[in-house]
C-alpha cells in the first residue's frame, strides 16, 4: 500500500469522535483528511473546540485542523461516523450515495435489512450484503455499522460459544461505563455514590444487535440468531469499560474447560490478515478469581480484546462468566476502524 | 414496658457496630449499657477510638462510654454482635451460655442446625428453634442470627413471591456497596473508576442463607427451600445500598401485575406488632423506569425497606426486577435490632 | 405567631430549590404555598418534574403541588428565590414591587447599592438598607440576598476574627462540591478521578461578597471591608460541602488560642433569638488533626454550622485553618431561610 | 554504552515499585536484574504477588521474576528503592556500603547532611556531595534521594522563579492523589465523596525538602534556601496527579509574562544530555482558564513534566498559579530513574 487512504471523522468532538482520532493518529493505512462538527463550530480549530478527555491529549496533527460541516463533498474516501443519531440519518446516506464508504458507530442504520452490522472477528461474511445495498439503493459508496457498545462486548465473547455449541438462553447484567453516555452525558450528581439501573433503549438494542451479529446473511437479508435473551443494563461509576455478568445455556452442555478452550482459541479474519488494529487474541480468559476489572483489564491489547473471567458452571443455565470490553474502543471507534481495515483488505472498498 | 432493657454492642467500632449504635441511640425499648472492642482499645473512650462514618456524628450519649472486652460477664440482657468472625466463634456461645440473648450479624452460627436465621417479616416462626437450641446446648440465653446483607436484601423482596407462587429458578447479579466490606475494607485505589466482580464467599452465603430464610423449621431442624439459584456478586463504587438485578421463574407464571401486587401488600409480624424499627411497608414498588437508585432510595423507611423497580416480564425466566436495600441497616444492624424487638414482643427473651 | 406565613419557592426544581423545600417542610413559621418553575413545566406535579437528589425523597406535602410560572401575583408573602440568573433579573424586582419579600440566593442583586447581602449572624444590621431600598425603588416588598456559597462559608468563620482583630490579608483555596454547580452541572466525565482548578466568576464573587458581608452600611450605601484577598477556587469530587484552606494575617497578631476562642464563643442575633433554623453554635472548632471532612462534618447542626479545624500559626501570614460548610444549606437555601426568620423576628417584613 | 547496567527495584510490589518497573521495562540503559520484597513473599513469582495497578498490566519480562529479600549481595549495580521507611533505614546504607548505587524514593536519608536530594533539572550540582558521602562513610557505593512527591512537584515549577528572581514567601495548598498513600493506603470509605485535609508529616517534608532542593551545596554541607513557606496538604479523590494552588512573592516583583517566560524556557542537564526519561519541556505552561487538570494533563511528557496554568497576579503575594505533576512518576519513580540516568551520564556511578 503505497499511499494512505484519506479518511474523515464525522462528529469529531464527542467521546467516540475523540477515540476515532486517537486510533487514527499514526495509522499505517489511513490518514485524517477531514473532521466534521455541528454548525456552530464549523471553521474553528479542532483543538479549540474539543473537550478532549482521552489520556495523552489531542494529537498534534489534528489540533490545528479546521472543523467542517458534514456534507457529501467531503475530501475523504472513508468516513467514520460518530454523529448524533439525528444528524446521522440525513448525512450518512447522502455520503454513501456520493461514493463515500461510511463506517458508522450510530444506531440509525444498524437494523436495516441491507446494512451490515459487523464485528470483524465474528461475522465478516455479512459484508456481502454491500452488493445488495449498493444495487438496491443506487449507491457507489456504502454504509457498514458496528453496533452498540454493550452488544459488541457481549457478542464478541459469546461468538465462539454460539458457533461451537449454539446459545439457547442468556441472562446478562451489564455494569456500564460513564463514557458510553457521551459528553456531558451522565451528571456527576447522578454518578457519584450511585448506580442507575436503566439506560434508555439499551436492553432492546443489545438483544436485537446480538442476534444480528450472530445471525446469517442469506443473500437477500439478515436472518437473526435464535435464542432467548434478557439483559439488565446499569450505569456505574466507571470511566471506561463495560462489565457483563453472563449466565447462559448452550446446546450440548459443554464443560467449563471446553468453554474456556473455545474462547481462548478463537481467531477471526482480522487475526489471519494481521490487521493493524486487530488484537492478537480477541478473547483473553483469565483464571484469577477477581478479574476482569475495568481499571486493570480495559486497555489490554490496545482496548480491542474482550477479557473474560470467572468461567464457571451456572446452577440455573449451565455456564456463567464475566466479560469486560473497552466501550469506546472495542465497543465503538476501534470496532469501526477494524471493520474499515477488514473491508479494505478484502477489497470491498473500491 | 416500664424500664428499658440493657443492651450491649459487641465489636462496636466497625461499620456495622456504628450502625447498631446509631439505631439504638434513643431506642424506646433498649438502652446501651456496654460497648465492646478488641483488646488493644479496651478502656478507651468510644469517641476516641471509633473512626465514625455514619452521617451525623457519634451520638453524644456514647462518645464517653469506656470500651470493654467481650466477655460473658457483660452488664446487658441483649447483645448485638458485630464481632469479627474469629472473635465471634468463641464469644457468642459463651455469652449465650451465660444467659445473654445474642443477636448476631456474624456468619459463624448462621447455618447451625439449631440457630435461627431470621428476617423478621419473612420467617419469624424460625424462632421456635430456640427451645431446641437451649435444651440441646444447655444455654439459658440464646443466639439468633440475621444473615448476610446480600441474602437479606434478596430474600426480603422475594419472600412474598416464594410464599404466593414458589420460586423455581433465580439468576441474580448484585452491585454491592463499599460499606459491606467493613473498614478499612476496599482500598480506594481498587474502588475509584472500577468494579470488582468478586466478593469472597458472598455467592455461597447468598444461596445458602436465602434457602434457609425461605425454608421451614420442622421442629428438629431447618429444611431449606428448594429452588435453583445463581448469584454473581460485584463490588461497585457506592457507599451504602446493594442493588440486585433479578431474573426469576415462579410456579404458575404469575403476571407482572400479580408480582407487584404481592410485593406491595406484603406485611409481616413487625408491621402487625408495630415494632419500633419496622418499616411501614417492607417492600416498596416503584414505577419509574430508572429506580431504585442507591443514592435516592436507600434511606427510605429509615433504611429498612426493600425498594423494588423495573418489574417486568423476563424472556428467559418469566419475571425480572431490580431490588435495592441499605446493606448496613436492613442488611445488617437494623435487621438484628428488628429481630430483637420481635422476639422481645413475642416473649421469647425471658 | 398564630398562623404560618405563606412562602413560595421560585425555581423549585433545581438543587437549591430542593434544599429550600426540604428546609421548609415542617417549618414552624412558614408554609409552602407556591412552587414556580420554567415555562415548559408549568402545570405539572412537582413530584413528576423534580429530579430530586436530597436524601430522604420529596416531602409528601409538596409532591402533588402544581408548578406555577414565576409571576408577581404569586400567593405568598415571602419568596425564596433559586431562579437562574436570567430569570431572576426580571422576576425578583417585579415581585418586590408587587409587595413580596424576596429572599434571593441568586447573584443578580447581591452587589446592588441598596440590596442587603446578609449572613444572619454576621451583618444583620445591613437590613436597615431596606428602608432606602423601598423608598428609592418605590417598592412595598423587598429583596434580601444571601451570597455565593463560597463567600458565605469563608465569611461566617472569618467574621469573629474580623470583628475582634481586623483582617489584613487572606489567601484561601477552596475545594468545592459538585452540588454547587447545580444540576446537571458538572459532567461525571469531568468529575471522576479529577480536579477542575477553575469555577467561572467564583473568585471574583468570593472577594466582593466577603468584603460586603464584613463591611458596613453607612445609612446610604454599603462600605466594603478593606483587606487584601486572593482566592483559588477548585471543584473536587464531593457531593456536598465546601472545604477552604485559609492563611490570614490579622491586626495585632493574635495567638492560635485567641483565634479559636473568638470562633468558639461567636454568637449572633439568630442564636439570641433562637431562630428555628439557627445552629446553636455557628462555628465549631475541632481539635483532631484531620478534620473537618465533608463526609463527616457537613451535616452537623443541620448543615448550618461552619466547622473549623487545624487552626495553627502560619509562617507566611500568621494564622491558618481549614473551614467546611454545607454549600447548599449554610451556603445557600439554609442561609436564605435563616435571613427570612431573622427579618420576620425583627419585624422587618410587614 | 554497549551493555545495559543491572538494576534492582527494592520494595517492588507497592505502587511506587510498580512505577519503577513500568519505567524500567524496555529502558535503553538499564535492565532489571532483581526485585526485592518483604520476607513473607520471598521466592514467589512477581506476577503472583504484586497487586498491579499501573495501566497496561505487569510487563511480561518481570512477571516470572522470583522475588528476593533486600540484602547487600544483590546482583545489581544500581538499586531503586521504594522500601517502607523502616526497612530502608537498615538496608540502604548496607547496600551503599557494599558498593551499590542506591537511588531512593524513601524519606529516611533525604535530609542527611551528606546525602543529595536531587531533582535532575533543578540541582544536579548537589551530586558533588557524593564525594564527601563516600569519604565520610567509607562507602564504595552511594545514596541519592529524590524527595517527597509534593515537594518535587512544587519545586520543579518554582525552580526557574527562584533562580531568576528569588522566592520570598509561599502559600501553597495541595490537592493530592490517592496513589501517594501507597496500597492499600486510603480506605474507599474515606475517599468516596470526601476530602481529607491532612497528610501525616507532608507539610513539614514539603517545606524542608523544597528548601534543600532550591538551596546550595557549599562543599561540606547543604545550605537551605531561605524563604518563608506555608503548605496546606489535602487528599482528594483522584487516582494520580497532585494539584497545587500557589501564591508567591518574588524579589523584584516580576510580571506575569516574565514568570511564564522563565517557566517555559526552563531547561536543565537532563534536557541538555537528552536523557531517556527526560521530558522535552520540564514545565509546560497552559493558557486555558481551567487547566491543568489531573485527568487530562498528568500523563503529558510521559508523566515527567510539571503542567502549570492560571498564572496570574496575586493580590496578596504578587504571583499565583496552579501546578500539576504526576505523583508516582515525576514525584517518585520517574524522578529517581532520571537521577540515575543523570549521574550515569555524568560519570558519577563508577
Amino acid at each position: 500500500m503505497s499511499r494512505k487512504r484519506r479518511v474523515a471523522v464525522l462528529g469529531a468532538t464527542g467521546t467516540v469522535g475523540q477515540r476515532f482520532i486517537s486510533l487514527l493518529a499514526g495509522h499505517p493505512w489511513f490518514e485524517i483528511s477531514a473532521l466534521t462538527t455541528s454548525e456552530r463550530n464549523v471553521g474553528k480549530r479542532y483543538g479549540d473546540v474539543a473537550h478532549w478527555l482521552v489520556p495523552g491529549g489531542v494529537p498534534e496533527a489534528v489540533a490545528d485542523v479546521k472543523l467542517e460541516p458534514t456534507r457529501s463533498e467531503l475530501d475523504a474516501d472513508i468516513c467514520f461516523s460518530a454523529l448524533p443519531p439525528d444528524a446521522a440519518s440525513e448525512a450518512e446516506a447522502a455520503l454513501a450515495k456520493a461514493g463515500h464508504h461510511v463506517f458508522s458507530n450510530v444506531k440509525t442504520h444498524r437494523m436495516d435489512d441491507d446494512v451490515p452490522l459487523i464485528i470483524a472477528e465474528v461475522n465478516p461474511e455479512h459484508a456481502k450484503a454491500l452488493e445488495v445495498q449498493r444495487r438496491r439503493r443506487g449507491w457507489t459508496g456504502s454504509i457498514v455499522t458496528n453496533g452498540n457498545c454493550s452488544a459488541i462486548g457481549f457478542a464478541l465473547a459469546a461468538a465462539p460459544l454460539h458457533k461451537s455449541f449454539g446459545i439457547e438462553r442468556v441472562v446478562v447484567t451489564t455494569l456500564q461505563a460513564l463514557s458510553g453516555a457521551s459528553y456531558p452525558g451522565v451528571a456527576s450528581l447522578d454518578a457519584l455514590d450511585n448506580v442507575v439501573p436503566f439506560i434508555a433503549e439499551e436492553e432492546e438494542k443489545m438483544e436485537q444487535e446480538t442476534k444480528k451479529f450472530l445471525g446469517a446473511w442469506n443473500g437477500q437479508r439478515f436472518v437473526p440468531a435464535e435464542f432467548v435473551f434478557s439483559a439488565h443494563c446499569n450505569r456505574v461509576s466507571v470511566r471506561d469499560g463495560h462489565t457483563d455478568t453472563v449466565s447462559m445455556s448452550l446446546r450440548g452442555s459443554p464443560s467449563v474447560a471446553e468453554v474456556k478452550e473455545r474462547m481462548r482459541e478463537f481467531r477471526g479474519r482480522p487475526q489471519e490478515l494481521a490487521l493493524p488494529t486487530a488484537p492478537k487474541r480477541p478473547i483473553i480468559v483469565r483464571e484469577e478469581r477477581d478479574r476482569p476489572q475495568p481499571l486493570i483489564d480495559r486497555d489490554v491489547e490496545g482496548g480491542m480484546a474482550a477479557v473474560v473471567g470467572r468461567v464457571q458452571e451456572d446452577a440455573v443455565l449451565g455456564i456463567r462468566y464475566v466479560v469486560l470490553t473497552h466501550n469506546t474502543i472495542r465497543g465503538a471507534a476501534g470496532a469501526s476502524v477494524l471493520n474499515a481495515e477488514l473491508l479494505q483488505a478484502e477489497g470491498c472498498l473500491p
